[in-house]
């Protein structure tokens, strides 16, 4: 793989191209992971340390502040889209918008910006469209939680250009019921554990999920079931049934906070939490985040999806996602960034830092 | 393989012990089969016929009333459990109770009765145990159904000595409901089919089932959900659950009933029928039945799983079960039937057909 140019690396719509045409689906990221590595260490002003495939590109200015921008260097499978290809305004291919778009202004600000208004930690990583346990974020904040110091942080995920601030959290849980079997023809001899689970599911379509302002964000919450699987065979009454459910939830409430609620919900059920993730606060009252909203100059909305700014919010850095990249087209065959969000993005991010 | 000496045919108990010792799992009955025809055509008094493996030994006395025996030669598969051993009064082994020693009692009495109270049309045949579509009794019917005409059948099924009249028809049914695919932490945009099924749920755990009480014998109906999926993933709203139910029905519905009560119960969902079975009426007002009950001795039960009855029924021919099979122990590990009770059906029957 050659290196990025000089021009490439000076024009933030070419440098997403370049780095959309380096195929790196999850697990296989070492070959972008050497051509950014290698325009990082491209410039004096970085310090930049790698751990696996993950990247940390750090200027030491002594600014009183210092933030994180942070994107992943993966992407969900090639769809027939790639090498990228350009129609009109947009640049089609596989990671256009989630999210070499994001990472390329990262590694944009990085090597073009020498003096930003505070010290800039620039984060890339790997294997993030993958089971978490994979997540290069989540695995270097375990070994190296100091590389990430910050008192604030972008993930360039894709918003369209908007401020999607914090996050909601996470959690599915098994509801089951239980039973006895029989056989159907004499039904009456057993206990039909999937008719027991109308209860549950009754529960869940009375349930009046809660709208919660935050720093004039508004998190909405939603309980659903996702799976519900039940039955031994066509003639047997069943003796158990499983109803998986998924809690999206505010960031007020914590992990334990939300299995609290949910086994109040399913009071008088058998509950078990399948997986959580936390949620995270906007943190929009940090002075980073205040001069950054200034200069995007429209009102953030909350996140409503899971990100990795919750891992941030974990190590106590507030954090944010903003990207060019529209959200709706993320892990679709006809994936596209639209090249002036780019170019707004670039001015925006650049403005903030106080860059060129 | 050898043939049945006089002596084994002789003793309805030596004769079942015989017949369990031919492994006979169903697709493999071509030996059993060629040892009964053998037996068949030893008796002067029989008129013997063949189709595959199913055989129809009759008596041609010029009798006013003609009576059907029947019993399935083959087994569900080997458990460990041939040869057969005997322990005290029991006889241990695959198809022990169900259904050899009901099928040895149908050879003993074509062998030993030259001139029985009515005709007699003894039927053997294959694949009961398995897919109706293979179903030696089911296939007869269709080609030569002029082989089964009789006022009246006993389908030696294990009864464990009583009498076991008609069956309820079964049907499968799936109920399906529809909703609007989202992504779990928007949810609101979407519509959760699962959620929708607790209305099903529900209509099941209300649903009042009948007691129907016909001659004398008392059917009981059954409605249950015996299978539920739902799901597309795990941060997914899903938009289609599919509950099957299966309708345990009493004998004076028909299929067409059936289907138009689950239609009224399940209103305003999709329903669709998976599969059907209609009933059997137990057709105790027979002459053939009246005296059969009165050599029993003992009142007649319902009848509540599916057997083969009902393919009489279908036939217009009247029909119960009756063997010394317990239906408890049939397709166990630990299958075995009483020897005193092989007896006391020889003699019910023997005395019933006016033999010796």
């Amino acid at each position: 793989m050659d290196g990025l140019d000089p021009d490439t690396l000076a024009d933030p719509a070419a440098l997403t191209r370049a780095l959309v045409d380096i195929e790196s689906v999850s697990g296989n990221e070492d070959a972008i992971t050497a051509v950014v590595e290698a325009a990082l260490r491209g410039a004096p002003h970085l310090s930049v340390r790698r751990w696996g495939n993950t990247l940390v590109a750090r200027t030491e200015l002594g600014r009183p502040r210092r933030v994180v921008l942070a994107g992943h260097l993966d992407t969900v499978p090639v769809a027939e889209n790639l090498p990228s290809t350009v129609d009109g305004d947009c640049l089609y291919g596989c990671g256009t918008s989630d999210m070499k778009s994001g990472s390329a202004l990262a590694l944009w600000l990085a090597v073009g910006i020498p003096a930003p208004r505070y010290d800039v930690s620039y984060v890339f990583y790997d294997c993030e469209e993958v089971d978490a346990a994979r997540n290069g974020l989540r695995r270097l904040a375990e070994v190296h939680a100091d590389w990430l110091a910050a008192d604030f942080a972008i993930l360039l995920e894709p918003t369209y250009g908007a401020v999607e601030a914090g996050c909601q959290g996470t959690m599915r849980a098994r509801v089951t019921t239980e039973g006895r079997r029989a056989h159907a023809a004499r039904s009456w001899l057993g206990a039909n554990a999937i008719h027991a689970a109308g209860e549950v599911l009754g529960r869940l379509s009375d349930y009046a999920a809660r709208r919660v302002e935050i720093e004039g964000c508004e998190y909405r919450e939603g309980l659903n079931a996702v799976r519900i699987a039940g039955g031994v065979a066509g003639n047997v009454v069943p003796d158990r049934c499983d109803v998986e459910v998924n809690f999206r939830f505010a960031p007020d409430r914590t992990v334990p906070a939300a299995e609290a609620h949910l086994r109040e919900v399913f009071d008088g059920f058998a509950l078990e939490v399948v997986d959580s993730a936390p949620g995270a606060l906007p943190g929009l009252s940090s002075v980073p985040a205040g001069e950054f909203l200034a200069v995007v100059g429209r009102p953030p909305a909350a996140k409503l999806g899971w990100t990795d700014v919750a891992r941030f919010a974990e190590l106590g850095i507030p954090a944010l996602n903003y990207g060019p990249g529209d959200p709706n087209l993320a892990h679709t065959r006809e994936e596209r960034v639209e090249i002036p969000k780019i170019h707004e993005g670039a001015a925006t991010l650049a403005g903030w830092l106080g860059g060129p």
